[in-house]
């Protein structure tokens, strides 16, 4: 693995997330699979099942960002729509292909289930994409150039990311620690966290205030203070000092 | 309310969620808040605590979406930067301001805690916006144009958006029913829903396959069919069709 930030992006595609109904878990789930890879995510986009919306992000994603994930879209129904919206977001043709069509003939024949045109559109794969394996319930997801199509099910997209994980080439691996301090508000050690920052510059630091019910109602409260860095002699230093620091003032 | 449809965007600022450590909560918790307005969301992103990032994704959202709601990054330590940036994205000064600071100092003083200066960081308010309160925490968010600047913590968010629902203009309110479905799968149903959203123009038909461990660790699984729309009759009539022709064909 190299020394290069790695860095990549997920476009979540579908109405279902956005209208509250369903909580996302995929952001959550491919971020830490690619962490110990050496991948950190840089960005995370929700759109509609809209052609145009989904043309436009994907563009605007893979152009900036090492990577891309796309989660959802890539079923039988009428509103999947993701697989035709790739293809013309990389100006490619896209049809049922005889290897995704074999695949789907082989998944059904053994489950004993009829591939109906609906499910062979699951077979639509644009031109020059390499299949991803689906474990789960057979239809492939696809690459093309650095964009990652994934099913929205997070069963089959954690699946698919099995089969792809040999295919992208990781950065120098983040470690990362948290101090959790309770009984203390952001506002009380602002300026430590301020100072510490500043004195190690290649962590990363963020504060983050938490507040937890107790069982008898009663309401706690306190900071999560999370270190990130590549470089972990600068990560346990930062730790110390931080922990002295702390521990001095309270 | 009127009949346009309204639709909003959501704007989460900060690596926590990014980097897989914290499942995200306030684009479902938003989502929710805003349905019964007639308001939808029509896109979310998530960014780092990158300035430009944030002003980029920002401006791209307040030109398209009727409103945008931000959250995180407006605490007190030296990671919180959304009110600086928002307010280079707006092109307007910032400072501390006295209506805030005036707010912090009550707050702080009924609970005997000292304003320091990383609290009072919290103070910073774009010219022309106008504060948004938080009946948690005490230090408030901001309105500025269509932008509602609201807190990370979704106990502050929730807090938060009970200040602003009547600053909110919202649509037609839409109607949601979901059928939910046990051992099928998308594809047997996918030209019976195809056939219901050509004969439903106005009626938004979703399907979502989910898949359920049984006790035993037998495996189930099936499909949530959502129908909606803000035409009542419409919806009900689309709802009688569709369990009809998926009876005719169980």
């Amino acid at each position: 693995m190299g020394e290069r930030p790695v860095k990549a992006a997920i476009l979540v595609i579908g109405d279902e997330i956005l209208s509250g109904r369903t909580q996302d878990v995929n952001i959550g789930q491919i971020a830490q699979f690619l962490s110990p890879l050496g991948i950190t995510l840089g960005e995370a986009r929700l759109v509609s099942d809209v052609h145009d919306d989904i043309v436009a992000a994907l563009n605007a994603l893979r152009a900036r960002w090492d990577y891309v994930f796309t989660t959802g879209g890539i079923g039988p129904t009428h509103d999947d729509i993701t697989a035709d919206a790739v293809a013309a977001a990389f100006g490619r043709a896209i049809d049922v292909r005889a290897d995704a069509r074999e695949i789907l003939e082989r998944w059904y024949e053994n489950s004993g289930t009829e591939l109906t045109p609906a499910r062979l559109r699951m077979a639509r794969i644009p031109d020059g994409a390499q299949l991803i394996d689906n474990p789960v319930t057979g239809a492939p997801g696809f690459q093309i150039g650095n964009v990652f199509v994934l099913a929205g099910v997070p069963k089959i997209a954690r699946g698919m990311l099995e089969d792809i994980a040999h295919r992208l080439e990781g950065g120098a691996v983040t470690q990362s620690l948290s101090i959790r301090l309770e009984g203390v508000r952001e506002g009380d050690i602002a300026e430590i966290l301020g100072q510490a920052a500043a004195d190690f510059p290649s962590v990363s630091i963020g504060s983050y205030p938490w507040f937890q019910e107790r069982a008898g109602g009663e309401l706690s409260r306190g900071v999560a203070v999370v270190l990130r860095s590549a470089d972990g002699e600068a990560l346990a230093s930062a730790e110390q000092t931080l922990k002295a620091a702390l521990a001095a003032q309270s």
